[in-house]
């Protein structure tokens, strides 16, 4: 019915197994996963060769304009197990104003469930369709939970989502409306986590914490192949990104490095910047302190709730990729977030979300600090519609029956 | 510093005239337009048998996949005059098991300001600029507001906005957020658009109501144009279409004639079924008692806000586009818009707005009484995205310092 072949068309696929993140120990593909033995993430590892003898660049440019033109790089085998809501290419939008005359934002709350959620678990949500797995629990701040609970519920999986108390009510609802049952819980995401965790060894689902399961993180990967794309095969002088469990750092780092494999990209990287908020800063603090493993953090606090995440399990991947991007880890107070939305929005028309505020509060600090040049391209990432979150107050009001004074319209 | 060519190419444009929707009266292009002298819409007219000369529908496939793509067909002579924040071409997402085998819906919340308004005021702003208007005035019930806000910021024209007491808290919100002053007034949007129209008279500011400038038509059609492309240049056999004002519908039929002209589609039309709420259906009782114009709906009210219109400047245009499509204007409850609301959620993962729910219901309605067959491929259209909605509470509270019992989750 649709006319958008990478939906329908039989395609190759080319991964041959996966290899955990630390110690490189090879596991089988296409059988149920989680972390590693060494208890970290598993990165799917692909036949490059072979697809670069096989898909060029410019077939890959030539198909419909969405995620899942990408699929020669995408562990999903069979094109019945695709679960799609429309995962457009998100567009790239100049922030002159209020950014500068080289400042990208790529807006990912144009994604289905208004963020770049949407990436990793359409990945995660076919892959598990694929393997026969058909309950999924989450820990989540929002986002995540209301990606997972519309995609699992198209395909007919059943799950159990628990975020914190304080979780903005928007998520909460729209989570619960797309079919999930969900749990305020009082806690953090780590303690919504923990009980994912007992559940799971439980039995009684599986469990789809960030980077416990492998597919998230080739979702989220296509951020970096689609800019590349975008540019015209060539990347921005650096990226910052809003890092709360970094998977999409460490998908866009993996990205890079498979499309300089398939020659599609030379061998230069931007320098990658992992953006926390002040009051939740384990990856800063860890790269400040020269160490590979961050410390879990304690009493977050922060405006921008998406990056309140105390402990990432994928740390010393966003930290390795940062460090070797030549990049920093920074923090942004809650003041400076706020005022970066209320700039964008206000100069630029743009609505950012306070993840999307940050990581433009961070460019500015970064410019000030001469480590980027006004000259230099930068792609901020805005990673959900700033719809889902609270906006000041317009209180002004005007009484029709009463003369109207135009003057003071 | 973007690559896309869309945005900084210089094309040629086509635009020869104006014209009277009325009385087919001529009026001179690239100079500033309200109503005709007989008080209707005023319909841009282009030269296709030059841009059938000269531009094939290849070359438009071949560009990146935006609304500027259709440069040749919209009025915007001046490259510079383009303003943007990413207008992409919104997918087409299958609602398979609460809609049917055939039915797909155009996902318009995925615009900027999360709303189709995008697309009429991208276009309406970037002739305002062209033609140095630098000040606008505008009544909405909430998303046209956030689209006008956002695109005149962005180009530094000044704007007022005038909208419903009870519009919803979101949209005041946004709209005041991206820089517009906005004024909550105790009366419906034609109460609104009567104190827009003062100040206008006034020469206070410029009239950018529904049909009043003769451009957002013109973004509007891109919702046509979009479908002919995507669908590989034929059309559904129905289109479903929430009608409020009805530039939308208005616009898409005008598409069409352009598209046929061109040779880029066949004479085949949709069944255009313009959709309204019970509670405020001018155009429906007008289609129903076989007339030209609608009467002013008295005490209109309904959840889906956006189509809560109860008089539309364009009704005559509204009324011909249905009736020469075969299709017709129905009315649906708003039970019936809750209800696809929520069924579209719970059993596809996809969240409609109400007016995006209305179509649903009211195709529901038009398969039961046999207006469309099972078989037909349709398109709803979702108009903006459903996050911007109330929902339902999602009360469940987890205890974590206490024993949980897992079976109860």
């Amino acid at each position: 019915m649709t006319t958008n072949a990478n939906l329908t068309a039989d395609r190759p696929t080319f991964v041959t197994h996966l290899e955990c993140s630390l110690t490189g120990e090879r596991y089988e593909a296409d059988v149920v996963h989680g972390l590693s033995k060494a208890g970290r993430p598993l990165l799917v590892r692909y036949d490059l060769d072979v697809v670069k003898a096989q898909v060029s660049r410019d077939d890959i440019a030539a198909r419909p304009t969405d995620l899942w033109r990408w699929r020669e790089l995408l562990p999903v085998r069979a094109t019945a197990d695709i679960v799609s809501l429309g995962e457009i290419e998100t567009p790239l939008v100049p922030l002159t104003k209020s950014g500068g005359a080289n400042v990208l934002v790529k807006d990912e709350g144009r994604l289905p469930t208004g963020s770049f959620k949407a990436r990793g678990l359409v990945m995660a949500v076919a892959m598990a369709k694929a393997l026969g797995i058909t309950k999924i629990a989450m820990p989540t701040n929002g986002n995540a939970g209301a990606a997972l609970a519309a995609y699992a519920t198209r395909c007919g999986i059943e799950t159990i989502v628990f975020c914190p108390e304080d979780t903005p009510e928007i998520n909460v609802r729209e989570i619960a409306l797309q079919g999930a049952r969900v749990w305020r819980v009082n806690g953090l995401i780590d303690d919504c986590g923990a009980i994912v965790g007992e559940g799971a060894k439980q039995g009684r689902w599986f469990d789809f914490s960030t980077l416990k399961e492998p597919y998230r993180i080739e979702g989220k990967k296509t951020m970096g192949l689609e800019l590349a794309a975008q540019l015209g095969w060539r990347l921005p002088k650096a990226i910052f990104y809003p890092t709360g469990g970094g998977t999409g750092l460490i998908g866009m780092w993996k990205a890079f490095a498979e499309l300089e494999a398939l020659g599609w990209i030379g061998a230069e990287r931007p320098k990658m910047f992992a953006v926390q908020a002040a009051g939740c800063a384990p990856i800063v603090k860890a790269f400040e302190d020269g160490v590979e493993h961050a410390d879990r953090w304690e009493n977050a606090h922060t405006v921008a709730a998406g990056i309140r995440v105390p402990r990432a399990v994928g740390d010393f991947l966003i930290l390795r990729a940062v460090r070797e991007s030549k990049g920093i880890a920074l923090a942004v107070e809650d003041d400076a977030i706020l005022r970066a939305v209320d700039d964008a929005a206000k100069q630029d028309g743009l609505l950012l979300c306070p993840e999307g505020g940050a990581t433009l509060a961070a460019y500015r600090d970064a410019l000030a600090a001469g480590l980027v040049a006004a000259e230099d391209e930068v792609v901020l990432f805005n990673c959900a519609t700033g719809l889902k979150y609270p906006m000041p107050e317009a209180p002004n009001w005007l009484d029709r029956t009463q003369p109207i004074d135009f003057d003071r319209l």
